[in-house]
């Protein structure tokens, strides 16, 4: 482990879901594994007034909640507590940076990050503030959540603002799947091993499927949810990013940029899907009342905030191709939803199956081979293939083999926040998205929208608690695949 | 499980070390999970006169050596029992046939199986008595072990006569190697599995080794093993059979003929090694006196019956290449050899290292993917690549898979021959040398011995409890490779 440099981390939004849930529990966890220099200061602001101990109080909470007893230890508890001061700032108010300016004056040479953990509306604003305090000095780092925009034109307004304040390479734009372990391993495994290389291509992979999908409905931010949709919440952004992780090109170096422009080139190789070919390969749905675990759940329409005739997909299925020579005519199927059986985000590579099975069907057949990448709710990789069951036949099982190790090396796997926050503040960019993958997301992105918006008909109804509409599954079926459903 | 016909299995040397230690078990085993049918008879004969009481208390004491009490139970004993007879038969004497064939009267159309496990000597007087007495009717069959001749004239001479009394398809040659568990999952793996058929060439393997070691020296046998050597006693017959399944093309079918079609190709498509050619690919070694586990042992011209001056080869090892689109260019190393350090047999596939490492050396530096079956003393099949290690590092780690699985299914290993019995019984081929095979090998072995003839001198010595002559190590070594050896 190399050591950090002193760092002014300023978390703006401090006192929000987001800050109490995922980044001050990884700042905390890190600080207690010692990978934090003395010298590393929180500043936490939010628009309420409050004091330090104010909001330290709601942080123990949040820790509290979240962590054991053991990583609360006193001793820890209180050296984190020194480097954390609270501040007010609010985005509408120019004069509330003063006092972030006087927090931060005679600290100039150290690495200072803009963690901006608030709404999207208000990233330039924030950013046009610091600025005009003289507060961007070389060294700094602005971090950005998600959404980036509503679509293209909005993605690139807000980048270009926010792109003459700080380079490029200062600006840290998060997707944490890409923080997550097993994310990383599927790096390793395709780059520091032989074996795959050959495999992973249009000659032996029949499709690959990518599926997130959620329980949740659109709890306390319908009226966000109904302006945006599945396909601008989840596939421009988390969906179409593994697909860079699985499709791209091996990359000259794991160093920021040679990663990203083969990212970008995957992203730029989508066939384009617009018109009749975007009604043709995409599937909308949108939740009726059903029940999740057992317990009843009303209908999206039912949902406060929502019109009782929103045409917003709270799921989206989508059959992708890549124009290269990699991937050509290999079915890339994308899937994200709301109200769904389950909590689940997988990666699966389905194998061609033998051309020519040589055992004797009444001896057992084989199945085709698959590699699964488990993201959510637990993380894993696992090789499904066949093998001899022992005994005088050439019987063959299926068994499938355990490719993810972390239970192996016994150590806690990291969430994907303290991964991305530490290279945050390290500086290393590999992990984030640049503008311009931004933009070729949009750029796939937004003639889908206008087919949808051209066709003008509703998203096809499902009922919460199942996997989304059958055209869902009749996407698949008409290749003679199906969606990978383990449960 | 098929259930089979009734069977007269007759055993010729019946009082021998390879029936009581591995036949006669074999067959008890099958008896007691009650694959054998009940009217399944077992003739034993021997040249000594002697009982069946007294030939069924040396098989009783040569089973509780080798099986735990359970498996000795009364019971299972006692129905055992009813099933042996012992006749007196000798080789060289015709009439001793007679009571044999007073024996089989009557059950001419029984499956009948003359099991010859006597010295090869012998195989041809005792077919041409069975036929004399006309005891070769069509539902016969014969199973031979090696040595299957001393060259290629010897071992077509033997053929031809046993092949003028038994049709090919009723002569069961056995390679007890092709009888593991393990080198059948091998098949499983490559022909049930999409993934390994693109891995599978010269493309991605830099080379395959065969080795088996042993520690034992000639004991018992030295008079016999003076005439032999390394290359005859095992790489004509277990090496390239080894080396037949790792690199066949798939076949048609697991039908005999169609494996035994593509084992013969792989035969055939070995680069013949003559004269400079052959001395330059091969290295042979003598042992020398040196200590094996901690005991001091002697040396191969110290042993009895062995020629003070003798250029037998107690080890050998071989590059060979096979000269096919498949495999063209990639070195086979085949290794044997007496008194060495380990007692072992495997077989390691070596891919090809990652053409270019994008992870920084710092971060730690890959190792080559490698497939290592393992045949003794322990059968299991493990895949060796790398993985990332937790952390916020794209550090690599070296990590193996087991592919063996036989310890997922929690059953017990047969015994290669509790295998190839049930095989023969049942009349399935498919793990049996075919004779075209037999006499392609030989034609590949005879120029090696050719050319070590002609060169006159005497093997390299090697120290007894070593891995062999340093010029085997040498032979990897001018290509930057080196034996596999884990402890």
């Amino acid at each position: 482990m190399d050591s950090l440099e002193p760092f002014d981390l300023v978390l703006f939004g401090a006192t929000g879901d987001l800050s109490m849930r995922k980044l001050l529990p990884a700042l905390y966890r890190r600080h207690c594994a010692g990978q934090l220099p003395d010298d590393g200061r929180i500043i936490a602001t939010a628009r309420r007034e409050m004091d330090t101990q104010g909001f330290l109080e709601q942080v123990y909470q949040a820790l509290a909640e979240r962590l054991d007893a053991a990583e609360l230890e006193d001793a820890h508890w209180q050296s984190f507590v020194e480097r954390v001061q609270f501040l007010q700032a609010d985005a509408e108010d120019a004069h509330s940076f003063e006092a972030l300016r006087a927090a931060l004056t005679g600290r100039e040479r150290c690495c200072r990050v803009f963690y901006l953990a608030v709404a999207p509306g208000h990233f330039v604003n924030i950013c046009e503030h610091l600025n005009a305090q003289g507060l961007v000095t070389p060294a700094s780092r602005v971090v950005l959540e998600k959404p980036l925009g509503h679509d293209l034109a909005s993605a690139r307004a807000i980048s270009e603002r926010i792109g003459a304040i700080f380079p490029e390479d200062s600006i840290y734009r998060i997707d944490h799947y890409l923080g997550k372990e097993t994310v990383q391993n599927l790096i390793a495994l395709r780059f520091g091993n032989m074996l795959f290389e050959p495999l992973w291509r249009r000659d032996w992979v029949r499709d690959v499927q990518i599926s997130v999908s959620e329980q949740v409905g659109v709890d306390g931010r319908a009226g966000f949810y109904d302006r945006t949709g599945a396909l601008r919440d989840m596939v421009q952004n988390h969906l179409l990013q593994l697909l860079c992780i699985i499709a791209m090109e091996p990359p000259t170096s794991i160093a920021a940029d040679a990663v990203r422009d083969e990212k970008l080139k995957v992203l730029r190789a989508l066939n384009p899907l617009s018109g009749k070919y975007a009604l043709k390969n995409t599937v909308r749905g949108q939740y009726r009342a059903g029940a999740i675990a057992g317990q009843p759940v009303a209908g999206y329409l039912d949902e406060p905030e929502v019109a009782g005739d929103s045409h917003t997909e709270t799921f989206v299925a989508i059959r992708a191709e890549l124009a290269n020579w990699r991937w050509a005519g290999v079915p890339f199927y994308l899937r994200t939803g709301k109200r769904l059986q389950e909590r689940a985000a997988e990666i699966v590579v389905n194998f061609r199956d033998v051309p020519h099975s040589i055992f004797d069907v009444t001896y057992g057949a084989g199945r085709p081979n698959r590699l699964v990448i488990k993201l959510q709710p637990d993380e894993g990789v696992r090789l499904h293939m066949m093998a001899k069951s022992p005994g005088d036949r050439m019987h063959l099982r299926p068994v499938s083999l355990n490719l993810d190790f972390a239970e192996a090396f016994q150590q806690r796997q990291a969430d994907a926040y303290e991964r991305l926050l530490m290279d945050v503040l390290r500086g290393r960019l590999t992990l984030f998205m640049r503008r311009d993958e931004l933009y070729a997301a949009w750029q796939w992105i937004e003639p889908i929208l206008a087919a949808w918006q051209e066709a003008g008909d509703p998203p096809k109804p499902y009922t919460a608690g199942t996997w989304g509409p059958a055209a869902s599954s009749a996407l698949l079926g008409r290749e003679e695949s199906s969606w990978h459903e383990e449960s």
